[in-house]
């Protein structure tokens, strides 16, 4: 079976200190099974979008493989608008609006043929959107679940039921403090465990990510870049990268899900160099590979 | 030869949210001696202490075969008492005063069996200090140098050129930035690389830290804690653990830096997990060797 992606599709509007874009392609969704698409295949996107989600968008999505049959397109409205500004410092961002538009009543309706998915991925959308989707599937091996702070402050409950059922919780430093409402990272990660998910993943931005699985920690830094182009969907192609990845070896050990967490900061690194999904569209096997060497290079010692 | 350790030794009055101590034993010198004296020997201190310097102090630095000949004790002054007060936050210090007292008028003797030490460690101290004790020196072969944002500010053109000199200089990220004036850490490493020491070490805290060897790179996490008792010391802890254990290989290839630099990580975890010197003054080998291959298996993948 596919990997089964279920996340939110927008335009976005993306201004940071040395440029400025509009209606470029966004959302979680977009940027995860962009990322996981050189992993693995099939890869299966449950979504919606409006009447202005052009084809050359569609067609990116289909060049790399993505599986459109849960695609849901809304003629009589509008894709999910989202516009954001950065700061100098890349981790401040100000959100400039949301317009939620055909995603304000999006029904994740997942196919007959994909309910029978053993990898699924809950990209960052409202629990209750992720507890719909789980409802409608049959036991899935492993499913990885994406969040974020408004969905902790504005959903808590219904996140906290989505976080029972889930495997893997992927999740940044203040999300994971407020959600296990514990002040140290390691305490916060254990709370998070406790929960239900086996596997917490705490993404620290600049300063790398930290895999927590069982009584097991594995750190591992950023990758060095001497500038960033545009922050946006970094989480996403991080999630898709170690979920593809994961889902082509079908291997759960410690010493595979270390690897897959390499594979995601590698692919959070291209994502970041452009803008929108640009970093992601056009890799060779042998750009990661090279990253992923660098990577082994700058990380370990013998 | 031994390896050279110039520093400063000082009373502390630390106060954290959970707890305040007097008088305890501080400065830099005495962090770096103590955490290098589980790699190697002799090591041979240069500093100086006033007439309230008590017995306990100097048998704490004796017993762990630390060499005093070049100990100057000052019996019409009182020793370098600094105070300080921590926040929430472990990286943000207030220092509450400074008496500088016998330190004022600190003149760094080199004894002349010492002069042809081939590996020397400058301490936090003014970088005159650090330049007279370069002066001194008969062709070391590997001069580390620590400072701070202090000297940064009100010594600029003697650290630069104390920078100039050395082979290693170990900053931390804010003061990296400051001392190259450069936004960016892999830009400001880079800068500072051009300044003179073909190694850059740059502190992280929390973060870990990252070496820069010519055109290497080598990202470590921190060991992760679930507490912190008392930060001060942790970058001394560093340099001394780091500097120790080149000093005992006397190997300066890239693959021996990359295992100094987790050994110094190692030691200023032990650091923190108690205040004063403490937490470094009674490991045991095994200790260090189990920390060691925690981190091991924490930042390795294959």
């Amino acid at each position: 079976m596919g990997l089964l992606v279920v996340g939110s599709i927008a335009l976005d509007d993306i201004e940071t200190p040395l440029n400025k874009v509009e209606n470029v392609l966004g959302g979680s969704s977009t940027y995860i099974t962009l990322a996981a698409s050189y992993f693995t295949s099939p890869i299966e996107l449950i979504g919606v979008v409006g009447n202005d989600f052009c084809k050359d968008h569609i067609k990116i999505l289909e060049n790399h493989g993505i599986g459109l049959t849960g695609l849901q397109i809304k003629t009589d409205g509008k894709t999910f608008h989202y516009g954001c500004k950065y700061g100098e410092d890349c981790n401040e961002r100000e959100t400039i609006f949301t317009d939620l538009n055909v995603f304000e009543n999006f029904d994740p309706i997942i196919p007959e043929k994909f309910r029978k998915s053993s990898f699924v991925l809950l990209g960052n959308i409202a629990p209750e959107l992720q507890l719909n989707v789980l409802s409608q599937l049959d036991s899935p091996k492993l499913v990885v679940c994406d969040t974020m702070n408004l969905w902790i402050n504005i959903a808590r409950k219904a996140l906290i039921e989505t976080v029972e059922k889930v495997d893997v919780l992927v999740v940044n430093d203040s999300e994971a403090k407020i959600l296990s409402e514990k002040d140290n990272l390691f305490s916060a990660a254990k709370a998070l465990q406790e929960m239900g998910p086996k596997i917490v993943i705490i993404k620290k931005g600049e300063h790398g990510a930290i895999l927590f699985m069982g009584e097991d920690i594995f750190c591992v830094p950023a990758y060095p870049l001497e500038s960033i182009a545009d922050p946006t969907g970094a989480g996403d192609a991080f999630i898709g990268g170690f979920t593809g990845y994961l889902h082509k070896t079908k291997d759960l050990s410690f010493a595979n899900i270390k690897r897959a967490v390499v594979y995601g900061t590698v692919m959070a690194s291209f994502n970041v160099q452009s803008f929108s999904t640009v970093g992601i569209e056009n890799l060779k096997q042998i750009d990661i590979d090279k990253r992923y060497n660098e990577f082994i290079k700058m990380t370990q010692f013998d």
